[in-house]
């Protein structure tokens, strides 16, 4: 029986060059993968990502597809799976989806998270996965600054992507900054994000939180269209993939 | 100025062979922050933990106390304490206590905290801090197998000291288990615990929430007072303390 099989992942990213497969010395969150799917069936199979997550970026929920011949069950290929991936890598499910259903291009938003601990001390159980800020931020001017990114705009400013051929217009549909524990979370949803733009729009809230720059500064770095305004690249370690969005599966 | 600083500790403790200090090739959380006295002072300052944790277990908030002639606040030497400290222990507060406050004397109470995750995968954000434990328990059984642990008790089946010379004798005043998202939460609450105690109580829990006893197996383990009786000791990364209790500081 041929399946397309949708499967939700959680990873810490923390070992692993990123999502996307690489040639040699693969170490990769879908060069994993892949290599369990031939295992269990002999068979190359390539799997499709919602996105690809950098180096060091973590995923509470990433998505992903394959096309299978099998009569295994999803229950049974997640159960497969879970046994042979590494412990920081989870199946959190798997369902069968539509023939024409594909992870990135069915994709409706994806929701990122950024969290900054600004306590003085390191929060030991979750370092691996927060940005440690200690001195403060002023989080009333990053929430004006964050105002400005909603709605569609051309993100190139906040784009790594050399000789991007592709369009960089975007749709930011919300930005949400909330603060608990003295831990900055902040909540990017999204139709597409580009190359490292989660991280590079978080440097310039961090930079304009640090009170190096006002608020309305995240408006000029949009207009501009120039990499060269934007603050710097926020470490990989404080970003997470929460969510991607479908209107159907 | 002599002071009697009375600080509180976080510590991932994977990676360390517990609390207490050792002779050569030391890897101990004490050992370490007494490295930092002594680099800060340049005198050595033995430090008195609250009880010892087993290598492997964590700690919210584990607490110590240390006698120090200094002039800096204990704002001060707990910011240079987490200056120097690796990011897998933090100091979270520093006080002055009384001067004949001791940590592991005044405490009248501690809290440990064992969590079982019951889900088909690891959680790939918390497994240093868990037990993975896709299997199923019988939860019921589990929480009237605890009730037989409160009250005061000879606790010596649940102790690994050998020739213990001193009372086994503990009181119990609390056993919670709470269950959230197919993780299972036991919250421990006593006077004191003997070594391996509460890891002994959590795998003899397992073993009947496994069906493998019925509840009041706990109460033959216990009324026996024979360590061969207990249940499988329960791996160190599922316990972390979480709590010291003083009537006065």
């Amino acid at each position: 029986m041929n399946s397309n099989i949708l499967i939700t992942l959680a990873y810490d990213g923390t070992r692993y060059d990123g999502w996307q497969k690489q040639g040699n010395t693969d170490n990769t969150i879908q060069g994993k993968i892949e290599a369990i799917l031939y295992k269990m069936t002999g068979t190359a199979i390539e799997i499709a990502g919602s996105g690809r997550t950098d180096a060091g970026v973590h995923a509470k929920a990433q998505t992903a597809n394959f096309h299978i011949a099998t009569d295994m069950t999803p229950e049974a290929i997640m159960a497969y799976m879970n046994k042979y991936l590494p412990d920081d890598i989870s199946v959190l499910s798997a369902i069968n989806a539509a023939p024409r259903f594909h992870s990135r291009l069915s994709a409706t938003g994806k929701t990122y998270r950024y969290v900054i601990n600004m306590n003085a001390y390191t929060d030991v159980f979750n370092r691996r996965f927060e940005l440690h800020h200690p001195d403060s931020l002023n989080i009333k001017a990053m929430k004006e600054a964050a105002s400005y990114l909603i709605g569609t705009h051309d993100f190139m400013s906040f784009c790594d992507t050399k000789r991007m051929k592709k369009s960089t217009i975007r749709t930011i549909e919300n930005v949400d900054l909330t603060v608990e524990d003295n831990k900055l979370y902040i909540d990017y949803t999204g139709n597409g994000f580009l190359y490292h733009m989660a991280r590079l729009i978080t440097g310039t809230l961090i930079f304009i939180g640090e009170g190096k720059a006002s608020p309305d500064y995240m408006e000029k770095v949009i207009d501009a269209r120039d990499r060269s305004l934007c603050g710097p690249l926020a470490p990989s370690c404080g970003l997470t993939l929460m969510n991607v969005r479908y209107d159907s599966i």
